[in-house]
C-alpha cells in the first residue's frame, strides 16, 4: 500500500505507526509542575506519525514522520515536545512546517540555546550534535515534516535531567524565548 | 535567511543552489536519440533546487532538494532525470511529491526494475541500494521533494553505462514500463 502525506495537514496514511504524549506523560517538563498537574492529565500534548519503521537503527537507512503538536500552554509556557539529541549525536535532521504556527527550539551540547520561527513551508536544518524540540505558539495543531537518519537513535535522557537553557513562554501575548 | 518550500509548487526560496538540464545534455540517456536530437536542444528537461550545500559529503549531515521534470516526450518516451545509484551504495532516500503526476523507477543491483506512480502526496522510500529516476507522465510540472544522506554521494556512470533495464514509455495514452 502506498504510503501518503496530506501536505495540507500533514497526516500520514497506509504503512504508518503513530504514538503519543499526554499532559501525564510530561511531568516535570514544564517550568509550572503545578500548572501542569492541574490540567487534564490525558490531554495530548503531542502525536507523531511515523512511515513504516522497517528501516530502523539500519546505518544508512532514513526515516520519516510528522509530529503535531497541539495548542495550549502549561502555565504560560507552551505545549511543546519533550525534546532530544540523537543517541549518535553526529546526525542531522530535516524538519518543514507543514501547517501551524511553533518555534524549532534548538540547543547545542554547551548549552547554547535559540529558536526559529515556523510556519507554513519554513525549511530547517538541525545540525550534528544539536537538540531539538518544537513548541506551538498558535491557535492550530502545528504539524511538521520530519526525515532523519535511521541509525540516530534518541537520547532523551540527557533532556529530563537537564532541561533545554531557555523556555519558551507567552510574555504580554507574545511568544519570548528566555 | 529563512528558507522555504512553497508547499503547492515546491518551490524552494531563501539559501539555494539550482541545477538543470537541457535537451543537449541528455545525449544516450533516451531509447530514441534520433528522436532527442530533432528536439530543440536548449529544452529543460528537469531542474533541481538544494537547499544549501553546507553539509555536503559529511557523514551524518542531510541534505534537502526539490526535483521538477517538466511535461514532455523523447519520441515515445516521457521526460526523465538521468538517475543514479548513490555512490555510497548502503544508503537511502525519502522523496514525496508535490505536484504534477509521474513516477519514480527504481531498479536494484540486480538490474530488477520496477516503478511507483507518483501524484501529490506520495511518499516513496528508496531503499539503500536502488537506483532511482524520475519520470514525468502527466501535463504539468512534477515536483518532488526528497530527503538524502549528505555523504551518498552520487553514481550517474553505472547509469549512464548501462541504463535502467525498463523504460517508461506512452502506450495506447498510458504509461508502460517495459
Amino acid at each position: 500500500m502506498q504510503t501518503t502525506i496530506d501536505l495540507a495537514t500533514g497526516s500520514l496514511a497506509g504503512e504508518v505507526t503513530t504514538s503519543e504524549r499526554r499532559i501525564a506523560d510530561l511531568a516535570g517538563f514544564f517550568a509550572d509542575e503545578a500548572a501542569r498537574a492541574a490540567l487534564p492529565q490525558d490531554t495530548i500534548v503531542y502525536r507523531v506519525q511515523m512511515h513504516d519503521k522497517e528501516a530502523e537503527g539500519t546505518p544508512g537507512g532514513l526515516l520519516f514522520g510528522t509530529s503535531f503538536v497541539y495548542p495550549g500552554k502549561v502555565g504560560d509556557e507552551y505545549f511543546m515536545t519533550k525534546g532530544h539529541f540523537h543517541a549518535k549525536r553526529d546526525t542531522a535532521e530535516y524538519y518543514f512546517c507543514i501547517s501551524g504556527r511553533g518555534a524549532l527550539i534548538l540547543m547545542d551540547e554547551e548549552g547554547n540555546c535559540w529558536a526559529e520561527k515556523m510556519e507554513r513551508g519554513t525549511l530547517h536544518y538541525i545540525p550534528r550534535s544539536v537538540a531539538h524540540r518544537l513548541a506551538n505558539t498558535g491557535e492550530e495543531v502545528l504539524a511538521v515534516g520530519c526525515c532523519w537518519g535511521a541509525d540516530c537513535g534518541h537520547d532523551y535522557a540527557s533532556i529530563a535531567r537537564t532541561g533545554f537553557a531557555k523556555r519558551l513562554r507567552e510574555v504580554d501575548g507574545e511568544p519570548k524565548l528566555g
